[in-house]
């Protein structure tokens, strides 16, 4: 076979893979939108199989011959190509690293500590999870070593989320950052606002959310939205992408919010290459890059004033007890920061410091500075040091999140990234593109998503993630745009 | 390997098949139900996918070597096995004696045949149509020589919808029963109706669909109600059953009984054995079967005076205008039998002259007797000494059945025999349960239920539907029974 006959092989095998990972997620997203509860467990069988299956044709031998009889061969590749046959590589070498026995064990650890995990939550006693927890991280350090690493084990474990990523880069990053921050807060004035809440029926929140989120340019001949308890976006396959929000009867704010940031994400899924469906050149580059089109979408656009001046009356007229208030207080009331102890329920402002947080502990953990029996102490004293408030119970702690129990090390540092890229992106926005700013006022969002589409959606996995900052914005990550944008708009 | 252990390879296999089926069946319901538009391309090849990896895992040399071995073993097997044997067998020599190159061929061409029939139909103009029509059936023909067969290769397709049926047994009961209908409807005497028709608002049907259909025992846990634009129910898996129906806001008999009809078979999927899912012993045993449960709960029951008697006043409460009428009024209302052209509009009474004429041409067309070209002439004919109408175009005759297009043939006769059965288990209900009739003038539909669960559901494929109906009522299907109910009702 010629090197491009070879090429074509992966190429085909890769859109396979993405097929079936397609219907994989259609059955992931069935089982939280309307799927009959007692579905659950053939649901789970047909989920393993699907997962398995295209496991299974990833590290089938003839893939890594292809991979191989081209790595040796030496040759120099278009860009193009040369993206995806980098990112095979990767998720070949990652696939076929860890013996089966270890992800047998290791998908049987989650399980288990999944449920201690919910039962100490409810109790609220980190005891009940600690063993569990000292097993997971064991076994990821024993993958990590698996996986390979230069520095940190830490970066075996961004590398999934955030090809590339490295903890010596993000350390430093996430640290400055943080203080940032933290002086944000210790110079924020106190603010009073208005309360939003009154009677915001469903059917009047959908109708509102879906005129916004066309607006901004979802298309909805290729995607919908649907209510789930937790709002997400899910990529079926080309021209179908779903989000999801759900609702507060006394608060519309809920739903479109979630609904602005899931567009956020759906925007960049229907605007990846479709020619390249199921290559890496047609998905999408990284989490952190994810979360900053979510994070623009949420934030820089549907946080801003000229957002509030132009939607204000039509809010107005679904929700009719808003119209004793000015587009003003609307938008003060919804960019209200408090600190408080739960990460999912955090402002814009105060947000990142619990990834801050979390970020030290994961990292210190996986490379054995912490002890995991230690995690509750550390976790308090830090929260305090960073928010300045005790921390009550575990509940409220070290115990909120999920990500641990299944073993996502290395995933929360990306939700910072996308709030750091989106300030970094949307500054530069601003700078290229003539009257962004009165054009947002107007809702005329177009400028703006085709200056998104050019520079970040059409190109897939072509840049990783750092370079792809660069060549967008002259630099990759740095926290000065989002902590100038937080003091432009807190201080 | 032991008998049991190459058993069990099979009963794996044939489970593992059902999963990659239910998640075929899932992105089908989705596709109906609320894909967008632009997903239908790559839906499409996810189906395809699906589709074929299921006809790979069947069709690997293992499974023929796992029968081979049982088939040679020659020992006795116990009852429920022996049943999963002889399916087992019966799929494998069917999927396995067509050549890929003839399943592709047949394939393409109906692909095609599907798109002029669609012409042809818009323009009612046969001669469009007839060229694939002549292809599509020498590939059947072609299919039911490899396939094989006794007396006519009819038997060959009948064989895949209604395993076990023989031409030489359905031809005299449709004509006799043919001959039964026309009888009636030269003995049924004119009857004025009233009109139902008034504002039926969405919501209101779907409420009161979901009463009635929760009440004969759908089971909503395991199952959901949709909108599609043509009706239909969708095992996905256990405890996963999904019906749609249709909405006419100004009928609501419409939905109604799109609903019921879809229920009854919903109903038979939820009462398959769960613990054989995804083997024949837990799977329908045929159409004419299936189709019976449907019209068992639409028509005997949910055309039943009793039905009108207890649900009118909760109908009247969604629907105020029918306030003015008695429930014998509603009842008279939904039983108006009118000779029509279209087979999907036809009432009670005269459905099954329409699947007269298609048995007796598809059959003719099959066996060679009756040319393509011929066709329409002969449908006209036949239409007229059965209905007394003559058919103005060939889009209200012969051309308005997707059927053929598909390839389907052996398809129509089920939904007669579905008629015939469905009277034949009522009539015997009426005999076995006490006070049936009464009770369901109290919507207790307990007993009916329960006795079909032990007549049918439970027994999945434990015998061919012929010993089936055999079991439950004494006696293969026979037309006197659904003729005694037309007469009764009708005259």
């Amino acid at each position: 076979m010629s090197r491009r006959d070879i090429y074509e092989k992966l190429r085909a095998r890769s859109k396979e893979i993405a097929l079936v990972r397609g219907a994989a997620n259609l059955l992931g997203w069935d089982q939280d939108t309307g799927m009959p509860k007692k579905g659950l467990a053939f649901r789970a069988d047909q989920l393993a199989w699907l997962d398995g299956t295209a496991h299974r044709l990833w590290i089938s031998a003839d893939v890594g011959e292809w991979l191989a009889a081209l790595r040796d061969s030496g040759e120099a590749w278009e860009a193009g190509p040369a993206a995806n046959l980098r990112e095979w590589e990767r998720s070949y070498q990652r696939a076929t690293r860890l013996p089966s026995s270890l992800v047998e064990e290791f998908a049987r650890t989650r399980s288990m500590a999944r449920e201690a995990w919910l039962e100490a939550r409810r109790l609220s006693n980190f005891s009940h999870f600690e063993p569990l927890l000292e097993r997971v991280v064991g076994l990821n350090r024993q993958m990590a070593y698996l996986w390979g690493y230069e520095d940190s084990p830490y970066d075996a474990f961004m590398d999934e989320f955030e090809p590339g990523a490295k903890a010596r880069e993000m350390g430093p990053l996430l640290t400055r950052f943080g203080e940032a921050v933290s002086a944000i807060l210790r110079e924020m004035p106190a603010r009073e606002t208005v309360s939003l809440q009154g009677d915001c029926p469903i059917a009047a929140q959908q109708a509102f959310n879906r005129r916004v989120v066309e607006a901004i340019g979802f298309d909805f001949d290729a995607g919908r939205i649907d209510t789930t308890a937790h709002p997400f976006c899910s990529g079926i396959g080309p021209g179908d992408c779903r989000l999801t929000t759900r609702y507060n009867e006394r608060d519309f704010t809920q739903s479109l919010f979630g609904a602005l940031h899931e567009a956020g994400h759906g925007l960049y899924e229907q605007g990846l290459p479709e020619a390249n469906f199921g290559e890496p050149l047609g998905s999408a580059v990284s989490l952190g890059i994810h979360e900053s089109q979510s994070r623009l979408w949420e934030n820089h656009v549907g946080r801003s004033l000229e957002f509030w001046e132009r939607w204000f009356p039509v809010a107005a007229d679904y929700f009719p007890h808003l119209k004793r208030f000015e587009p003003a207080q609307v938008w003060r009331a919804v960019n209200k920061p408090a600190p408080s102890f739960i990460r999912v329920e955090a402002d814009e402002v105060t947000y990142d410091l619990h990834i801050v947080l979390r970020f030290e502990l994961e990292r210190s953990l996986i490379e054995g500075s912490l002890a995991v029996a230690d995690a509750p102490a550390r976790w308090n004293e830090r929260f305090e040091s960073l928010f300045g408030l005790k921390v009550p119970n575990d509940a409220l702690g070290c115990l909120q999140d999920i990500h641990w129990s299944l073993g996502s090390f290395g995933y929360f540092p990306t939700y910072s990234l996308g709030n750091l890229n989106a300030s970094q992106l949307f500054a530069r926005a601003l700078d290229e593109i003539p009257d962004l700013r009165p054009g947002l006022g107007r809702a005329e969002y177009q400028p703006l998503l085709g200056w998104l589409r050019r520079k970040i959606h059409s190109r897939g996995q072509l840049f990783r993630a750092r370079d792809l900052m660069i060549d967008a914005t002259g630099e990759p990550t740095h926290h000065r745009f989002h902590e100038a944008y937080l003091r432009a708009k807190y201080l």
